[in-house]
């Protein structure tokens, strides 16, 4: 699909990288008052008044991160934008800026990359964010993606990781397990596809999933929601590397432990279909799967009231002493410690 | 030198990517009032009181932009830091704040990465500027570094590419086409060494040109130095491409044409050397090699007084009629027409 073999590609080496640049980024404007200066000289220039300036920054690169086998490239950059605004998000704080690195090998051509900006078009459009920045360059193998974003808050609403106090409440929002569960089936197509490049996989019945791997929103909406609520949280961590790694974090930072009952950890029906058919649990999925981009928090019990019942929000446990470390509660009642087994980036 | 053949290095997998953020970032503080939160959370946080805050970023990918063959691992570092901190000082900004994402291969063992950590490290104290986050990930092949710089200053002591007018002076720091003459010789070096490892090269008479090209230093003292003279240029930006590539741009962003005088082009005597030695125009090394990192811009004529005889900064040309183009004024007179030949990301 991206190889160089139809004559109306565009080979990269015949633009140029300044032209490149010119070309992927004439569709993008500023939008917000603080993007002061964009692309076009050696840095951008951003002005967010007295409140303190957040930054975060996140490298995808194939092979490691995404595989372009199933991984649409306009999904790939709206993936990508995705998992740095969550990062944002995570500490209570609107994203309004980011830089994009991208670099490529010479089997790209210019409608691959023009794709990926789509993507990343797509998703400043619909969170709002500026494209004011980054760096277009040639790797000697793979697709490599640099996204560092940032925005401002004023200081009494960002939330870090430290601050959750025992007996405070650990709420998830959304789902977990998604994204996981997308993964595995997508990898077993994958396997069926190099076996019989004939088949057609009926996906239909895995949609949910597959989007969540695919296509991830970050959670905007859950911090206009706690805005709205008049509720900011103790502590704050969006879920990249699993339940569990992320449980265990907010432990580390704030100095308590953790109770999270496995009954209350909230699981999309088809995903737990989906792990009944790979034979594997639905909370490991939701402990350990990682990609879901949900964010947990942890909130004082007197804000209970305000998001009881909500739709979107599950509390699953709450802070305990930090001696007592963080445990599952299974449905039969057994405590089984939490041990980070997410997403290892050294281990393959 | 950097595969896991001993004993006593500490394979990555053996660590978890959280264990080697924290490893390699303990010995970083928080020097600058502005950095408010280091590395340890979903973002770093800084604060630029009422002025704008800059930021550059760029991709660094092994075999595209080093070769490990003979760049070592802390001259990286330092050398990744220097090429960001360059698009800060062209701006006429002091860099505050860097973050430094990191993708490395399993062939790399920790020691290997401390290395670069401590390149990065030794630029970080040298020129004032606190790392505040990043990314620690795998890659299949390669090592791939992505470093983003951040600093503030008033709107009105910002300089962009844009703002030369005609008969402005052109000036430019330091010397050039010292990184490209270092680089040729290391690449014949190699090519020596892969014919007969055995052989001992006896560098030293290169030694100016090969720290050029290995340990470039960004030019703060220069952005000093046009505050201690009172001296806002009207236009500027660094040399990463070569002296054409960025006249043209600075042609370009301002609308205006240049004179460039092939006799004023600032050469070190031992970059003429070498380039008589290998066949090479030193004007040719100038304007296209590359990687100098030095500072071009224009200044208003009234300032020459301040400058003049200045043993930093050469006036090699002058701004013109847009319509005339940039044009490289040879040391007999003729007008040859200059084009952006530097490092083309996709030709290669």
């Amino acid at each position: 699909m991206i190889e160089n073999k139809n004559p109306h590609k565009t080979s990269l080496s015949d633009i140029g990288e300044f032209a490149l640049i010119d070309h992927l980024t004439q569709s993008f404007s500023l939008e917000n008052n603080s993007s002061l200066l964009g692309i076009g000289d050696d840095a951008a220039m951003i002005q967010h008044g007295k409140n303190p300036t957040l930054i975060s920054t996140d490298l995808s690169i194939e092979g490691i991160h995404f595989d372009l086998t199933y991984m649409p490239l306009k999904h790939l950059g709206y993936k990508t934008v995705m998992v740095n605004l969550s990062d944002l998000y995570a500490m209570n704080v609107h994203p309004q800026q980011i830089t994009v690195s991208i670099a490529v090998s010479n089997r790209f051509v210019l409608e691959a990359i023009e794709e990926i900006y789509q993507g990343i078009a797509l998703a400043c459009k619909n969170y709002k964010v500026d494209l004011i920045g980054g760096d277009t360059t040639s790797s000697k193998t793979g697709l490599i993606l640099s996204i560092s974003v940032m925005g401002s808050a004023p200081k009494k609403k960002i939330v870090l990781r430290k601050g959750a106090k025992e007996n405070d409440l650990l709420v998830v929002s959304g789902d977990l397990g998604g994204a996981y569960a997308g993964l595995q089936i997508l990898e077993r197509e994958k396997a069926v596809f190099e076996v019989n490049p004939n088949s057609q996989p009926d996906l239909s019945t895995y949609s949910y999933s597959i989007e969540r791997q695919l296509k991830p929103e970050a959670r905007k909406d859950v911090i206009d929601l706690l805005d709205q609520l008049n509720i900011t949280p103790t502590s704050m961590i969006d879920i990249s590397d699993g339940l569990s790694s992320e449980t265990l974090h907010l432990s580390k930072a704030s100095k308590v432990g953790f109770h999270l009952f496995e009954e209350k950890i909230p699981i999309d029906p088809e995903v737990s279909l989906i792990c009944e058919e790979l034979k594997i649990s639905p909370v490991t999925a939701a402990l350990n799967g990682g990609e879901d981009y949900e964010l947990l928090f942890t909130i004082d019990q007197k804000d209970f009231d305000k998001i009881k019942n909500h739709p979107f929000l599950s509390v699953i446990g709450h802070a305990c002493e930090s001696k007592k470390g963080c445990q599952l509660i299974s449905r039969l009642g057994q405590q089984i410690e939490l041990t980070a087994q997410g997403w290892q980036a050294f281990s393959r």
